[in-house]
Parts: structure tokens; C-alpha cells; sequence
């Protein structure tokens, strides 16, 4: 098949802006490598509480579904802070989207590019050793989706819950897939959890030590999730490919991505068994910025990537983006943010970089 | 009373050398502020295994209860890990001891201390900021003591579960104790959930939010424990009190304690409601450096200081203690590992630093 459907969902904040510099990306690379690319944008998030009255529309919902992939802007802002949780834009369209689509395996890549190392917020040393990790996070189970959860009791008794639980069946399909990624990448699988105090993690440990048993080439590691942390400050470079179940990972991929410095160059996959997916940036919707042009879409750029990548199996269009990415980083092609202070004046505005970009693959 | 009863429970690795330099400045102070102290010391954690079988013995916990308050070393070793989780040596003797003395409040100090920010794994410009934080975190709730917590199902269907569940009678006692906190430091409590998903911290946010009532004085801020992760390496300074609950609370601190670099200085306590406690060095056992003379006593001590503050009542004692422990740091006075390493050959020995701070006092 070489004509793809897809659904785009710029969202909020700098959303819209980063969104047409990847759809720019990708219209470059359709031409080159010869397949089309079929847009249909809907509205989520704050715009979709706006104009339809809830954060993922059942016309979204169904365009999501007729579609081979999902490139996702960003959501969230001021405006919508004051709504409860389950009405908020991140939360109401994001945990939705996954728990519909069963977008079980989480990727996130983090890593510091060469040249950008000062941007780290770590230690001149500790930074200059390398840091690049691929955070496999379990995303459809854990304590977000578990039964039951709710309020009971009265008065001061009234108490609230929560319950984690993983069967084997859901840590073994998120294990294979970050044992075959390691094979791809360092050979480390490093799996985290709370087994000393969680039996939900003794089960995790339980299977991925089974799992590994099918990857003798892999090496296996295991680390409390409070070890993690701060293993994760001490000595990055250890890391490879992070296994975590849905809270840990949302805890330590937000710790790897803020290690890099440079959050508006990550982008993240989240897929299913069919290798559908929906792919966004690992940033939030910068509000403060948003509508100023400077906004770097390099993440939303790199995401769209492991679309073609993952859901449309168009590998060397993704491996071109890829690559004019980093030739634009490594040229010093740089938005605002990237840059110290002293060098703002050579900043590339949003539409700059998608043009480079665009142009290189 | 002038006279208290001190269980001491010295444990494994480096805890017995550590513990004797706490008791050398116990001794110190006691004499000097005119009351006595009556040591008693047992088995806990792996040496408890090798000598009575269990990590926490029932003579131990007699012990224990038969105090005013309970100075723990450090537990674990190599020896023990391949034991089943309940069985080891930290998680089988402290757990226990907290759920039996109803130790619901957690407090654990961290900070950079003027002249050591270079052991900081942060930026240079982000640690010369100042650091200094105090996580109070719940301790005998939330998904550790649960229920239900186990397993069911057969085959691929096994499931392991665990129950996170907070009363708000649990949020707001543990709340009271952040706020009062907060009122004598820098009057800034940040509570720590994950309100967009959890039940549980959906009840947490609205108890939180009512104690706050009672501290017109104090700036309440609520963090989502993904962001909280990424604040404290991006900007540290901005953060007085952390409180949150039992997972965030363990994960959370870890992270503050390897922010400061200097793991060997920090110290915790764990509280009931009548001021009973048990108190400890935030490292570990450090089996590796056990026996050398090398390990750093600071910890132990401050924790020793934190027994007298809050146990015992003994303010000024305690703060005598502080101080000498400020002094022996800005003299320079410092063990091996605070030490860059062409300084090494000035590192003091663990009893050396006891017998300064014990002299200093
Ligand atoms: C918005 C929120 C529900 C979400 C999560 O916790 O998974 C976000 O933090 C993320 O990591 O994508
Ligand atoms: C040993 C373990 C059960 C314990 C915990 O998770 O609370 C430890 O990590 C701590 O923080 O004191």
C-alpha cells in the first residue's frame, strides 16, 4: 500500500505551529519516496472543549479510526486548568486515545546530542559521557487503568483508590518489545519496579527475567524505581533501554527527557499489536510561547518520523528525517531555546527549521 | 524525664562503624545538657538473619518497644539479595518496624551545604543556586500497606495487584505536619500527586487544599510527580517542603538526596503521633566500603540529633550537634568521598569525624 491516511491533531498552544512544519516534512519525503500521504485534521484538546465541549470528539475519535496513524500536536493551557481532571485536555484526550486504540508500548527516546551537551542540567562530566536511552513504557494497564478505583467511606473515613495490576500476558508483550529494541541499540535491558514492597512488581520481575530468557544476547538489569531516579543522575551513560510499567515510566521517561536539556527535540511513539500508533511530542504545549514562530518542531518533526517508521513501514523516509535532523543540530541550526544567551541573534524561527529540515531530506 | 531509653539497632555494612562514632557524640551531649542515656543494642537486618533467622526478631522489636525512641544504622549486603522480598534484610526489617509503631510521618532532610556544591550532579549555574528541602513524606499508608495486595488468576490471565489507597484523616495528618514545617523554614509547601490520573490523589489534593486553610502564611503549589521530577533537576532552589504521599514520597526524596551529592550527610526520621521515632542515614549499607574505617559517620550523627529534637525533646542538645556538624563541613573537616580526588590524602577517618563533632558539641 503506498497511499496513507492521517489523522492530525495539532491540538493547543504551540501545537498548530509545530504541526505544519512536520506536515512540511513529511510532504518532502512523500515525493522523494514515492507514497502519499492523506491529511485529515480534527481538533483535540482545549480547542475541541472549545468548539465541540469535550476534549476528544466523537468525530476525532472516528477519524482516528479510519486512519493508518495519529500525529498528535500538543494539548493543554491556562485556559482550561480549572476543568476536573477527567474533562482536562491532556488527560481527556490522551488516556481515552490509548485505552481505545489498546496503545500498549510507549517509546520514548532521550538522548544528548552532540554539541548540545551544556543544555543538560547535569554536571559538565556526568553530561560529557553520553546520555541516550530508549524508555519502553507499558501504557494501557498499572495503577492508570486498574479496577477498582474510585471513593468510599464517610466523613474523615472517606478514603480514595487506586489499584496497579499487570497480568503476565501485559508485561511479557511490553518486554519482548524493549529486549528487541536492545538488540537494535547497547544489548541492556534495565527494568524498573518496586519489587521489595509491590506484588505487582514481583510479578513484572517474575516475567521479564522469563522474557529475557529469549534474548541470551541481551543483558538484563533490574533497579527499584527510587534507585532509578537517582541512578539516573549519577551515572546516565549506563542506561539503554529503560522497561518500565504505565507510572514508572511516566516518571522516569519525564527524568530522561528533562537529562537532555532539550525536551523540544524528543518525540514518542505509542502503539498497538497492529502497529497502529499515535506519535507525539514528548514536550508539552508552551502556552507562553505559542503563536511567536519560535517554538522548535523538531520533536513533532521526529515524531512524525517514527510514524512512517512504525505505523507505515516506510523506513528510509524515516531514516532521511532523522538524518536532516541531525544535520541541522550538528550544523548549529538551532532555535532560541537551544542557544546560550549571547547567541539568541543566530536563532532559526519554527517555519526555519521545517524548511532546513524539509529541504535536507 | 532526664533519663531515656535508646534501642540501638547498628545492622549491617557500615552501619555498627558508623554507629559508634553517633553514640561517641550522644555521649558528648548527654553530659553536657545534663541527662543520660541508656543504650540497647540489638540485631536487625542481615545480621539478624544470620543469628536469630528473621531480619527483624521478636527480642529486637521488645527492644524496641521497651525504648523512647530507636537509632537505626543500615541493613543489607550482598549476602542476603537473593532472599524472597519479605525475607530481606531492608524491606523485612523497616517496613515492619514502621507499620508497628504507626511511624506515619517521614521526614527527610536534603541540602547542599555552602563549599560541597561541586559533589552536586547538577550544572554548576543550577547548583550554585542553593538546594535545600525538606520531603515529609507518608509512611504507613498508600500502596506499600494496601489491601488487597497479591496475586490471582492462572497461566498468562496471573495477575498481580497492589491497592494505593489514602483516608483523608491519613492526608491530613501527614498535611499538618508539612504546613507546620514549612512555617519554620522557607513557607512554601509543594504537595506531590498524580491528581490527572489517581483516584487517590484527587482526595489527596482536596484535603491538602483544606488544611492550607488553616496557614494563611504558607504558599501551597501541587506538582504532578512527573513534573515534580523534572522541576527538581531543572530548577531545585524553588522547592522548601515537598509532601507527599508513600510511593511519590520514596521515589521523590531519593531523587533530592542524589541531587545534593553528598549522600553520606543526610539523615531521616520516621514518627508516630506521640513523637516516638525511628531514625536513620537517608545511604546504604555500602557493604563495599564496610569495615575500612572510611565511611562517613555525618549521617548517623545528624540522625542521632534528629532523636534528640523530636524524641526525646532535647533542642538544644540537637542543635548543639547541628552545629558542631557545620563546623567540622565548612573547616573542611570531610571524609574521603566528599573529597575531590587530589585532596584524598586530607580525608579524615569515620572515627576521626565522630571525634571532632563529638569534641565540637
Ligand atoms: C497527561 C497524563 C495523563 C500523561 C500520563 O501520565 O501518562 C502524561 O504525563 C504523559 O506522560 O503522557
Ligand atoms: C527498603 C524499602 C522498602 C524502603 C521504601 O521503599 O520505603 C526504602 O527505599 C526507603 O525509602 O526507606
Amino acid at each position: 500500500k503506498q497511499n496513507y491516511r492521517i489523522a492530525v491533531l495539532p491540538g493547543d498552544g504551540i501545537g498548530p505551529e509545530v504541526m505544519a512544519e512536520a506536515i512540511k516534512v513529511l510532504d518532502a519525503v512523500q515525493q522523494k519516496f514515492g507514497f502519499t500521504l492523506d491529511y485529515q485534521q480534527y481538533d483535540v484538546g482545549g480547542i475541541a472543549i472549545d468548539n465541540h465541549g469535550e476534549p476528544l470528539p466523537p468525530a476525532t475519535l472516528a477519524g482516528c479510526e479510519a486512519s493508518d496513524a495519529i500525529l498528535f500536536g500538543s494539548v493543554g493551557g491556562p485556559k482550561w486548568e480549572g476543568l476536573p481532571p477527567e474533562k482536562q485536555p491532556e488527560r481527556g484526550a490522551l488516556l481515552p486515545l490509548r485505552g481505545h486504540f489498546d496503545l500498549f508500548c510507549n517509546l520514548r527516546p532521550a538522548k544528548i546530542h552532540p554539541g548540545l551537551e551544556s543544555l543538560a542540567p547535569l554536571r559538565a562530566d556526568i553530561a560529557a559521557a553520553g546520555f541516550d536511552v530508549l524508555c519502553v513504557r507499558e501504557l494501557t494497564g498499572g495503577i492508570y487503568f486498574g479496577k477498582p478505583k474510585g471513593r468510599e467511606g464517610e466523613g474523615e473515613d472517606e478514603t480514595g483508590f487506586d489499584t496497579m495490576k499487570y497480568a503476565r500476558k501485559e508485561v511479557r508483550r511490553i518486554a519482548h518489545i524493549a529486549f528487541q529494541a536492545a538488540r537494535g541499540r547497547g544489548g541492556v535491558v534495565t527494568s524498573v519496579d518496586k519489587a521489595n514492597v509491590l506484588a505487582t512488581s514481583i510479578l513484572w520481575r517474575e516475567v521479564v527475567e522469563e522474557v529475557a530468557k529469549d534474548y541470551p544476547d541481551v543483558t538484563l538489569n533490574h533497579l527499584y524505581i527510587d534507585n532509578a531516579t537517582m541512578q539516573m543522575l549519577r551515572y546516565p551513560a549506563q542506561f539503554d533501554v529503560l522497561l518500565c510499567g504505565n507510572l514508572f515510566g511516566d516518571i522516569l521517561s519525564d527524568e530522561a527527557a528533562m537529562i537532555t536539556g532539550s525536551m523540544g527535540l524528543l518525540p514518542s511513539a505509542s502503539l498497538n499489536a497492529d502497529d497502529f500508533g499515535l506519535y507525539e511530542p514528548a514536550g508539552g504545549s508552551a502556552p507562553d510561547i505559542a503563536g511567536q514562530g519560535i517554538a522548535n518542531p523538531v520533536a513533532q518533526i521526529l515524531s512524525a518520523a517514527m510514524l512512517l517508521r512504525f505505523s507505515l513501514k516506510q523506513e528510509a523516509a524515516a531514516n532521511a528525517i532523522d538524518v536532516a535532523v541531525s544535520k541541522a543540530l550538528s550544523e548549529g541550526y538551532l532555535t532560541g531555546e537551544l542557544l546560550p544567551a549571547e547567541k539568541r541573534d543566530q536563532a532559526k524561527s519554527t517555519s526555519q527549521m521545517g524548511d532546513f529540515i524539509a529541504q535536507a531530506v
